[in-house]
């Protein structure tokens, strides 16, 4: 079994193991005790706070434990805009944030704020100024990752965060991606980690919070964590979490030159190997083991099924929206083919021949998924030099099959006109109009769903 | 060494170990993904959910894991108080909650809501129509836990339930201190655990909504465990925990019976063997492995640190309190004395030896800090039949071995004035006055701090 989803949990990396079954032992009473089990367990926080904090490149007291890097995003959002609530409700995020912010953002709404999702190019990166031109005078908080968990791009995080701090607005960094590998640089506010994607155990996230930025709790706290995260500390997680985090640091700058070689292989190689492949994300500025890739005409859970039984784990889209029928929001703000994505994330230490095995499975498993999808007949009426394709209540990605089925029956200059109701032929169409050199016209809403008119070109 | 402190933290139970570790390599996979690795941590999470609810008695789609028990507390009375919103604000919880649904209901009030603390009679335990008589038309949701964390005491849980259900107000059970015991019996409508209460790892609670209950999630949520806990699953956790109150459940009738004659030895010798001491909590209606006394004369910390010395880690007052210099809520609410305060609570598997070398300890540590803490001269002033005692400036227990010291003075029938600026004297006043068969007269203000007035009567 070869596990390429590291992106969506690492394995227990071997050191966070051993401190973990350490800590077992040592660190399971209550740390605000005064007794010698309770100083134990103190002394043992305390130095994995200093681990952590030193990893992170903040002070001790800026840092506090959660329990997931999930929990570290809500509290740290909620708690920032609360802290600003006089300067205004205005939230500014990227349309390419993992969900749990997306999901505050959409809390802040709802409790009548408004937020900007500020758009990203074709890599999956933001803008610096498209993002500095959304800061407003009742800007509470500006969002934005450190690296995008889909695609690997990496953001301009030093460059926004000058902007935002130029304009008195803290900025909150979601870091669970890249954490692991370095800290994050330039003038940041609020940060969050994620024990899981580092190797460590699940249960433990990190939430930073800089001296001088305004910051209110919001529900109920207590008195642990500086009263910003409730709940008796998961101390032997906690432990093993800032032990894994110095261990994968160490290997980082080697192990970061391997894993972007082999990302770069199947960079390279997937288009040669695969006939109507998308590689997606920005080739340079990217983490060093994700790479993703949209194939035509695929269905990506029956192509994910199809690598699994050839021994290879890999993700479709985000893992929030794995079980959804809409494609990813990363790949739609992306604008790029959101059909037959695949999301390869390699984790520290796989073996290359995993990769070339990978390599040498894909091709097959692609063909195999086209083959089946290949049969379904257009319904398609000549009309004029225009031809309509009828693919209401068919899913991706038949209505593009259907599509490329049919542009050889009209003439150059000639309409296809695709009636859909599956909300990813809005992306896909474009974006095969885009590998396949003809135009998209564009979409108008039709009797039923919507239809979408592309000209032959050549 | 001894560890008293089960009430707080238990250690790891040897069967949760074992599944912790066992899952530690088989599920740390993102459950919600379709692969192999992801499949399999589906697996360890149903099952575990099914050992979970088999002994909470409840259905499997009624219970979430949450990060913790403090974590299922704050959800489960956010998520029940917003689902009844349109009847009304109002909120019951008793007033020896644990802190975790104290914290709640201040959100609530600060929220605009109203709270209702329910008195308790002086072993701590509510009564039912005492509680009953609260409810109101508005009545959103009442809390009961179902046994107290500091005394031990029982609370009449399925009465109490009943009675909200004739009402038709759901009542949320905090059963973090009784779960290891057995299901909590009763038409309650939601209930919280906490795994590290029972000898599962930290980083574990468990929230159950029966079917039917109103219930809106607050704050941002995901898709995972039905929309109530967002964030990554901690599985291995999870699984060790549901493992580990499989374990203590088959032992706890036995294991009750056994824990029961060893506090049961505490309540009765521990008054033989120390002077001035008074056993708190329900005699009867209590937990097995809890029982709480409070020494006349005695700072509890200090108490602490000599039992400390002596090898023995027991607590003093609530855990959430333990740094604070203000009695526990709990004994305040139960208007027993609340200096020189020690709970025991014995771990499963205690020696008999360690409970009776505890017993062959206690009273030379209690003299030992009443010495050093004798020294203290009273500054007394004669007025006729009434003296005046100024503690203006000291601590618990000084205001009342002051009292102690000068009540000789004043003829039968004569008054002491102790002033005192320590809140603690408004309760051990009174408790003194109790266990020495004087009378309490009341208390009034001073031009500094409060005038407790005590009439001798023997």
């Amino acid at each position: 079994m070869s596990y390429f989803d590291a992106a969506s949990s690492a394995p227990l990396h071997p050191v966070a193991r051993q401190a973990l079954l350490a800590s077992l032992d040592e660190g399971w009473a209550d740390p605000s005790r005064l007794y010698r089990e309770g100083r134990r367990a103190r002394m043992l926080l305390d130095a994995a706070r200093e681990a952590a904090a030193e990893a992170v490149g903040c002070r001790v007291d800026e840092l506090s434990f959660t329990s997931s890097g999930t929990d570290a995003v809500h509290r740290g959002i909620a708690g920032a805009l609360a802290g600003r609530r006089r300067v205004g409700g205005h939230l500014i995020v990227s349309a390419v944030e993992h969900s749990s912010v997306l999901h505050s953002a959409e809390v802040q709404e709802r409790e009548g704020g408004s937020v900007t999702r500020v758009t990203v190019g074709r890599s999956g990166r933001v803008e610096p100024s498209v993002f500095a031109a959304q800061l407003r005078a009742d800007t509470a908080l500006a969002c934005l990752q450190s690296a995008n968990h889909e695609v690997g791009t990496e953001q301009p995080v030093a460059e926004v965060a000058e902007r935002c701090r130029a304009a008195g607005v803290p900025l909150f960094v979601d870091a669970a991606q890249s954490l692991g590998w370095g800290p994050v640089e330039g003038a940041w506010s609020l940060l969050a980690g994620s024990a899981h994607k580092w190797g460590g155990p699940a249960g433990v996230g990190l939430l930073v919070v800089r001296k001088g930025v305004r910051f209110s709790a919001q529900g109920p706290v207590d008195e642990r964590e500086s009263g910003r995260a409730p709940g008796f500390e998961n101390l032997p997680a906690i432990v093993a979490a800032a032990a894994s985090l110095r261990a994968v640091r160490a290997e980082a700058a080697q192990e970061a030159v391997r894993l972007r070689e082999l990302t770069e292989r199947i960079r390279v190689r997937v288009p040669q190997l695969v006939p109507d492949v998308e590689v997606v994300g920005d080739p340079e500025r990217r983490l060093p083991g994700i790479v993703t890739f949209s194939c035509l005409y695929v269905d990506g859970e029956t192509l994910l099924h199809e690598l699994d039984r050839e021994g290879f784990s890999v993700s479709s889209g985000s893992s929030c929206t794995s079980s959804t029928l809409t494609p990813s929001h990363v790949l739609k703000a992306m604008g790029v083919l959101s059909e037959g994505n695949v999301r390869v994330s390699l984790p520290r230490g796989v073996a290359e021949e995993d990769v070339e095995r990978f390599l040498a499975v894909l091709p097959g498993a692609v063909a195999g998924v086209r083959e089946k999808l290949g049969a379904p007949t257009p319904t398609a009426v000549v009309e004029k030099d225009e031809l309509v394709v009828d693919a209401l209540g068919k899913r991706c990605p038949i209505p593009v099959i259907e599509l490329a089925k049919v542009i050889g029956d009209v003439p150059v200059g000639g309409l296809v006109r695709v009636l859909s109701d599956d909300e990813a032929a809005g992306l896909d169409i474009p974006a095969w109009c885009e590998m396949r050199e003809q135009e998209y016209v564009g979409e108008e809403p039709a009797d039923r769903g919507t239809a979408y008119l592309v000209r032959r070109l050549s």
